[in-house]
């Protein structure tokens, strides 16, 4: 029986484990990212290990998330994790250089190699055939620090692909597509792999939309072949040699397939509040639009902003539209305007963003209340806009080009103009300046800090018994958006725990803080796919400062799972989910002898207030009970290595 | 006695007084101008004046102040705007088309001509010969509906300027001699006119720079002659027939001189934190720098991002510096894009924000903390960057980029390059596809407004007795900045005075709404210069709304003493300055017959606190009087307009 390509990439880096779907696996770390929102934390818990320099084959640490600066926090921190970048042998990526997932499948990422990234679209760069997965900061700070990656061994979802994309469709469609049949929580503890004739059909920025969005799938990441147009791509960027051949053996047996065919394809766009909500465009054509939005991760490619350039071209945006641009990338930036394109956009009267992640998180540009926003954008969780009473869309960058010339939502096959196609450039632009490679000699660094950050908290080691409060009672597909917002406001307290903490369920409950510190010991329970969405950690370690013990729940998203366990939070699944309807805020709730039951897999909850009991299971492994019982990962590593210190 | 050109326009618009210094004329606006953060509220008091279309010759309604859009409410203002304007037969520009005042200059100014704009830096438009004067929203909307502007008649300051700017210096080296020799005072009560031999050295780009920044000496306005080169910047701009040649008369004598010899200057720079605080470049070379800004009504035209690009050609921003670049118009953008210097700012690393004021006003690139910044700005009060421990240094672009490429404040003369020169384009490219000029049915369109737009609160007539609180007690050059910040958390709320009232002296104070509302009518006491700066109506009519009845102070700047009365707050003067000295906050002090007091020019105010009492100047015009006693302008404006339909 042959392996599929995620096997063979797991197999080669695999150091703890058998690749058992379900059973703890330790991989090794080739390569990891960091951003700046993400990235002070994860550089805090890295400086917290005491260890000289990165392990890794390279690191990179990118500026792409806090760019509006609209208090000192930002520049503050920009300013220390350059420092701490070379400090620590890791290669900085200065402000105005791109978004980390177009810089590092630029310059950086590697077929058959892995990639850690404290960002939920890592996977991004799994579109050349890298397994590339994305998790809290503190699990990068570790596989920056040498150790390894340590996951439950996910299942293989094998999407076969026929046909060829018909016109006017994309890479954003297929991957639309996939969510509308297998939802926001259809990818759960499953990596998605590509594979079939269809593969070969798609360019290098399709598969790379594809792998980016497969994140709103909730799966630990996607990967395609690395195949021909893997190597076209890495040869225009000047990396031919970091080329491998991989893919699926013929004979791979995958645990679950999906088929899509792309000749079926049509243009797709999903419609408010989920990424899963999707629809044909013609099915929701006509609609007013008031704003639309090109950019982030997922579409902002020299391919896709060449496209709306030549789109636009001679015309003026509609007037009751504005329309925002937001390059990928320098590279992207300085080739679409050596090539023309841009004059093209400015002309038409687009808005022309920072080369940053920008409104995708919120950053700017909150439509109008109640109006509708189409963007190209991978999320439109409410909200995350910055505008509360928001109606946001997702579609391709031809969608979007196509509502901005109208006003109204659009399927681009019917704006009457002829097919638009731009290929993959035979070589792109490299010109590395802004990523600043760290000195010789860094142990002469002093890393700067300011006033906005502060250390971080640690966890008390699990309590034998945990009684507390069920402050706050959740239904289903919570995401870390709704735990702790993105956005102007919050991001700049990244590095500042204290302080964030106050924005903890801000759009769901704002007494949430204060309820939580009043109750001393605090539980929070949902429904199913608890803590979709992006990696942040925060939305563990913040709820953990305010005093939460314990989350219960009908199923976890995989990342922020692994980040409640990391900061030391018991993570539990309702076994019988009907338990859930007996439950209610303020409840007093007790969890009878937590330190067997992590062992047994069991523990039972007493309910205090109600006279009554449930089980609730705990699937941990012996990895993660140790961590839970040292009170995180941090405090655990920091045990190990003092006890390996004190042997040697 | 021949005229000065300042009194060749001002007799041209006179309706009513005559041309003697300090008593009050009234003049007609031939245009208006305002922008989104006055705007909104210039907006609500036009709609209040129920009239069915703006009576100027052209009126222009920009957004170009909350381009960030961190919440719902901007993109809700611009909407409202947007409405607005073609409701009353306002052209609209918007958003991403560019800076008011640069735009203005471009598409609108005229020599000869009147502008009244709701912003401190209209007077750019002086620089080819218009009386441009900022106003409060109130009088701007006032002067929509075809009334008259009123002022009291300035003196005439003639600068007389001989000589040549030698290599690397500039308009920006001008103005900031002006402002080391006059200070942020020495202009009120005037207007600057400048003429002698050096004027047509200087190109229509650098004379804008001149009188842009001219509102930071606190004069009414600044203005030059309209000569050939004005005509060849109209020409330029495909507006030949708007020019007509316009300067003083050879024998015409001003108020005040001044002389600048352009072959003395050499590069000057402003230090933090007074826009008079200047230097020579040399004097402070060598300081470290974290952060450059070019952009601004300021410096962001066609000369001044191209001299900018020749100087980074090739080059990179040096590693430890942020260099934040801000195109001042669509224009600009296009042109600069066009001829190929747009690829210099990108490929150096220049990081590009949209066109607008963007960081000038504290929306966003908040510098690092205690870190240095220079900008091309026109204002560096403390805190207005968005950070509060700022230190904001103000330069010409040629001054920011030789700051941005060694990480140092540096002479450009000591950077070792040849001189670069950008002259006037003889063709400016001309592209109006963003301003949306109104419809021919005006009466069909629905005004849209948004949760965030609150209607005008109104003040009461005078009390003839004031019994009031000292509720705070400042020094001297208080600005509008600090009596109600800008910025990004601030700005958004312009059209909803409750909730922008929470910021009312929040960076001195941030206990006084509160302490204001608990006192229920509260005076506050300054020093000189009280409330230069921004023209923002909103620094009056916040305090109004919080109870503010009245301000004693040793002297006022101008807009802000206008805004009080149009808000119906009493602006006094001490008689005796030693009296601010017998004052503490806290103290509640009566105001004795005010209306008797507004006539004879004298109030007692007795210190029931201390038991002591001291005389206040309130030298109003009959038509301030009026005002105060009906409550404000608005009223005012509104009860002439009931007795006229009552009459007719």
């Amino acid at each position: 029986m042959g392996q599929s390509l995620t096997h063979k990439i797991l197999s080669n880096h695999l150091v703890n484990g058998e690749l058992k779907v379900g059973t703890e696996i330790g991989i090794r770390i080739d390569q990891t990212l960091t951003q700046d929102a993400t990235g002070t934390m994860a550089c805090l818990q890295f400086e917290a290990l005491a260890i000289p320099r990165v392990r890794t084959e390279v690191s990179v640490s990118y500026i792409d998330h806090n760019m509006l600066q609209t208090g000192f926090e930002n520049a503050d921190d920009h300013r220390y994790l350059q420092s701490m970048a070379s400090r620590y042998g890791i290669v900085f990526s200065r402000p105005g250089n791109g978004i980390c997932h177009q810089v590092h499948r630029e310059r950086f990422a590697q077929p058959g190699k892995t990639l850690l990234g404290s960002d939920s679209h890592t996977p991004t760069a799994g579109g050349l055939g890298m397994l590339a997965i994305g998790a809290g900061g503190l699990d990068v700070a570790v596989a920056m620090a040498g150790e390894p990656y340590f996951l439950p061994m996910p299942k293989v979802l094998g999407v076969y692909l026929s046909g060829t994309l018909q016109p006017w469709c994309t890479g954003k469609d297929v991957i639309l597509e996939v969510l509308r049949q297998l939802t926001v929580k259809g990818g759960v503890g499953k990596i998605i792999e590509y594979y079939g004739p269809g593969v070969k059909t798609l360019s290098a920025s399709h598969r790379f939309t594809i792998t980016n969005m497969g994140a709103e799938l909730g799966a630990t990441t996607s990967v395609f072949p690395s195949d021909e147009r893997v190597l076209a791509f890495l040869e225009a960027q000047g990396r031919k040699e970091a080329w491998m051949p991989l893919e699926a053996d013929p004979d791979a047996s995958f645990d679950e397939t999906l088929t899509v065919d792309l000749d079926q394809l049509e243009p797709m766009i999903a419609r408010p509040s989920s990424p899963d909500n999707v629809v044909t465009v013609r099915s929701v054509a006509g609609t007013a639009v008031a704003q639309v939005c090109i950019g982030s991760c997922t579409n902002s490619s020299y391919e896709d902003l060449a496209t709306a350039a030549l789109m636009l071209r001679g015309k003026t945006v509609h007037p009751e539209v504005s329309l925002t641009l937001t390059p990928g990338s320098k590279q992207v930036f300085e080739m679409i305007v050596r090539d023309g394109f841009f004059s093209d956009l400015t002309a038409a009267g687009a808005r022309i963003l920072e080369s940053a992640c920008g409104p995708c998180i919120g950053m700017g540009q909150a439509p109008p209340t109640g109006a509708v926003s189409v963007r190209s954008f991978n999320r439109n969780f409410k909200g995350r806009s910055g505008t509360a009473e928001d109606q946001v869309y997702l579609a391709s960058p031809e969608v979007c080009v196509a509502c901005a010339l109208t006003g109204r939502i659009t399927d681009p096959r019917d704006l009457g103009i002829d097919l638009i196609t731009v290929d993959t450039p035979q070589a792109f632009l490299v010109h590395d300046n802004m990523l600043v490679p760290p000195p010789a000699d860094p142990a002469q660094v002093e890393v700067k800090r300011g006033p906005n950050i502060k250390p971080v908290p640690l966890a008390e080691p699990l309590h034998a018994q945990i009684h507390a409060q069920l402050v706050l009672k959740l239904g289903d597909n919570i995401s870390t958006d709704h735990i702790l917002p993105a956005g102007a406001k919050v991001l700049p307290l990244r590095s500042n725990i204290p302080a964030i903490s106050e924005f903890v369920f801000m759009r769901v409950d704002p007494t949430f803080p204060e309820r939580c510190r009043a109750a001393g010991s605090a539980i929070v329970v949902g429904g199913s796919n608890y803590g979709q969405g992006s990696s942040r950690e925060h939305a563990a370690l913040a709820p953990m400062y305010l005093g939460l013990k314990a989350v219960i729940v009908k199923s976890f998203a995989r990342i922020h799972r692994a980040n409640l366990i990391n900061f030391g939070i018991l993570p539990a699944v309702f076994e019988d989910e009907a338990d859930y309807d007996c439950l209610e805020q303020g409840d007093d709730l007790e969890l009878v002898d937590t330190h067997t039951g992590i062992t047994t897999g069991r523990i039972t909850v007493r309910n205090r207030t109600r006279g009554t009991s449930f089980d609730v299971t705990v699937h941990l492994t012996p990895r993660e009970q140790e961590l839970l019982l040292a009170g995180g990962l941090l405090s655990y590593i920091k045990h190990k290595q003092n006890l390996t210190a004190a042997v040697s």
